[in-house]
């Protein structure tokens, strides 16, 4: 029970991430080249090789390397489902065809983020490629501004606890992990790194979209029961913030990880590829967006956004803020408050102690209520100890997969920002040609505008119910917690009776 | 309300008092030679000169010295309702006539509590006076020994609130405390000085009885709430005790005291004068017990005061524990438990207006349920710097009173030891002379005997209750307690319902 109490007060701690950046720093975008840009900051202690896992054990053969960072330069089109097609676009980074749009030209800062999500060659209408129907994202005008099209079958998933396989004869083992989506009610198994394989795919796609962050990497204690049970709530939580989420949810890569039977080898090799040649990605996912009828009041946006990078940097500090005082909360609990208890219980139960040598038979019954209060509040003490576990635990893992959230939302606005930037310049120069081509740019600009009205929308709709229920939740155990203390002390009084 | 807490927090550390001694140490009794030997010890605290209210003020006109060490060596008998009779009894301490009873001896060491307590002038048959019926007291055989024969009046004294009083055309101020007996309903009025001064009597009178301890003298703060407050709940504790005890309750002088009206300065004048001349007091009070008709077994009455003394060591070294304990966990509660409910309470304060940030309608429900969160976790702050004075501060005043008895009953049963010694050494020495002189040594070491163990048995009695009382309110407190923050959570808990 010690060594639990421990280790849930250690939990706390890391939370706060020595890589926390300054979110009002967005102005100075120079990120490492890396492929997957703008979510890279958060996601390198996921993504770092050989920390976790067999990394390099092969477990798919072909393209596998593509994913930690190689580009192919050249892909085939002609894979099963997908028409051959002509196709100018590029992946972010990659090379872009010199297709400059009148008199705005390109960022000077190859390394933006604008640049490298793709947003900038959307913009200057360098993305092209195939939009089937099937492909398209919606943009509706909600009640509260743009926000997405419900996903029209939306699901859930459970994730089981984790089983230990082993391979190679015993040589290597990892955790299992039995996904039940509710849309198919057919269980599929899944390793951790399947999973990190997705979110770099997610990544890679969806430039506007935060893509909430896998729970970390722990490179020693891997089979050990509380970081598995943590790294399961981490990933229930993930599983949650997916299933809830209108566009990842239903994405192709996604619903081939839920729904790729375990067992056929084949078909997942074959999802796997078609994901990593998926031409809609960066730049091109930009392509697959309609935006609402009415074009937005770009200056309104322009408010919003501000308004909503205000409210990112006060929740994030504020966040920081909670999450180290329940921290700091559950280990007083854990330690302080449960010693007090235990102490005031130890305390009682000597004086009973003491009272029995009085010989007197008539204080017997006294002797044994006054032990029994002792022990009553050396079990309120285990209580306090057990309790964080129940109530703040829950807590931070909503905090943590808010920060992950928080640390996305800088690169979206800044994306957002720099076709706003584009869209202005644009303006500038063409108001006199009645925006043919001006009027290209601001179009592209309303579609980056409408996504990422849409993600701060589905951001602050998520928040709501997140917090309301993780709050009553809280509560709920809070009040169970004190009324299981309540019950503790009236057995402890009732034994007076007889005293 | 701070200020409140933290005095409340001090209240507890002054009870371990550091004039504690080992009572395991009564072998050797080198009190200081003062009057009211037994009790000294743990009275001088109370007792000493100047240090509280206005000492030197003449409040009686002519014996007010007496009380404070001052032993006149000739009385007059002759006061009102008293018989004028010749008696050679000898007060504690002071001249004794030389009676000596064959070959038992006096104990050399003069000093020795069992010679100041007038144990020995009795055993030794040296006491002698006038004993009228009214004086009786009557030791009975219970189920469970010897015990006091029951007050047949019982009766309890309310103490009101103190009302600060002036003389002397305000020059001087006093707080004046309105006591009102049940069995007379009638309020008189008395200080502090005329508690202490009752005090002094009873502990002169009876040498085998444990007269309950004044609260402590202050020295400063006198007129301060905190400190009114506390001698106040203090006083009534005496009181409970003063009444609960058979012999104390219904001695003349308590009577006196607690019935004499408070305007009538001539009949107070009158008792206390007859009070300080009375000659039933040390030696001469033994000559007032009638013990049960069958004498006890003077080798199983060692047993049961070894046992007794045995139990009050464990009980008394448990009871510092216990202050110790419950005096940290109240200054825990005021301190670190209120800060951290504050802290988390203001943590989620803090988020809440984060989220009101977000320029989001729906979330407005939310913000204002979390605003309210921290507002509860704050008052649960409050609540738990509160709850000690509820609590731990009532069983600190019930361990004070006994810390008190405990410190009283060494004495006690030195002179009981002191009693069997003699009565022993007479039995050595007498076995041929079948007891004649020898006998009568027997038969008032007997009657010494029985007053302690009636002393014993009134002890453990009335602790059975006080504990068994004190623990149930103490368990009834923590119950409301824990119920209090428990509706205060649902409350919150409501709020998320619109959310």
């Amino acid at each position: 029970m010690h060594g639990n109490g421990t280790s849930a007060s250690q939990n706390y701690y890391h939370q706060t991430s020595p890589q926390r950046r300054d979110t009002s720093n967005e102005s100075t975008p120079t990120h490492s080249a890396v492929y997957q840009g703008h979510q890279q900051q958060r996601h390198s202690f996921q993504t770092s090789q050989g920390s976790d896992e067999d990394w390099d054990d092969d477990w798919d053969d072909g393209v596998a390397a593509d994913e930690h960072g190689g580009t192919p330069e050249k892909r085939g089109n002609a894979q099963a489902g997908y028409p051959t097609t002509s196709t100018s676009a590029s992946r972010r980074g990659s090379a872009q065809q010199s297709k400059n749009t009148g008199t705005v030209g390109k960022n000077l800062n190859r390394f933006s983020t604008f640049v490298k999500s793709g947003g900038e060659a959307f913009v200057l209408g360098e993305a092209s490629g195939l939009v089937r129907d099937g492909d398209k994202i919606f943009v509706v005008m909600g009640q509260y501004g743009p926000e997405w099209q419900e996903n029209p079958y939306p699901f859930t998933c459970t994730i089981d606890d984790p089983t230990k396989q082993t391979k190679f004869k015993g040589m290597k083992s990892y955790m299992s992990y039995g996904l039940t989506p509710s849309h198919t009610q057919s269980q599929v198994n899944r390793r951790y790194k399947h999973f990190d394989w997705l979110y770099a795919r997610l990544v890679e796609k969806f430039p506007v979209i935060s893509v909430p962050h896998l729970p970390e990497k722990q490179a020693t204690g891997r089979f050990e029961e509380d970081f598995i049970s943590k790294r399961r709530k981490g990933l229930i939580w993930w599983m949650n913030h997916m299933t809830s989420h209108p566009i990842l949810s239903k994405c192709d890569v996604f619903q081939h990880f839920l729904t790729c039977s375990s067992n056929d080898e084949k078909a997942w090799k074959q999802g796997k590829r078609k994901a990593e040649k998926d031409d809609l990605v960066g730049a091109n996912f930009f392509l697959t967006i309609c935006p609402p009828a009415l074009p937005l009041d770009l200056q309104e946006v322009e408010g919003n956004v501000d308004g909503f990078k205000a409210f990112t940097k006060k929740m994030d500090e504020n966040i920081i803020q909670l999450n180290a005082t329940i921290g700091e909360f559950a280990r007083k609990q854990i330690t302080g408050f449960k010693k007090e208890y235990q102490r005031v219980g130890q305390a009682f139960r000597l004086l009973s102690q003491a009272f029995e040598f009085d010989q007197q038979v008539y204080s017997a019954p006294l002797n044994k209520a006054m032990a029994n209060t002792g022990e009553v509040y050396e079990t309120i003490g285990d209580y306090f100890a057990e309790q964080p576990r129940q109530d703040l635990e829950p807590i931070s893992d909503l905090l943590a997969i808010y920060q992950g959230h928080l640390a996305n939302f800088p690169d979206i606005i800044h994306v957002q920002k720099g076709a706003l930037t584009k869209a202005k310049e644009s303006q500038k120069h063409g108001e006199e040609k009645d925006g043919i081509a001006g009027g290209g740019i601001h179009d592209r600009c309303n579609i980056i505008s409408c996504a990422t009205l849409a993600e701060i929308q589905h951001f602050h709709r998520v928040r709501v119910r997140d917090f309301k229920a993780q709050m009553q939740h809280f509560l709920q155990q809070q009040i169970s917690f004190f009324q299981k203390i309540t019950g503790k002390l009236e057995e402890a009084l009732d034994m007076y009776d007889q005293a």
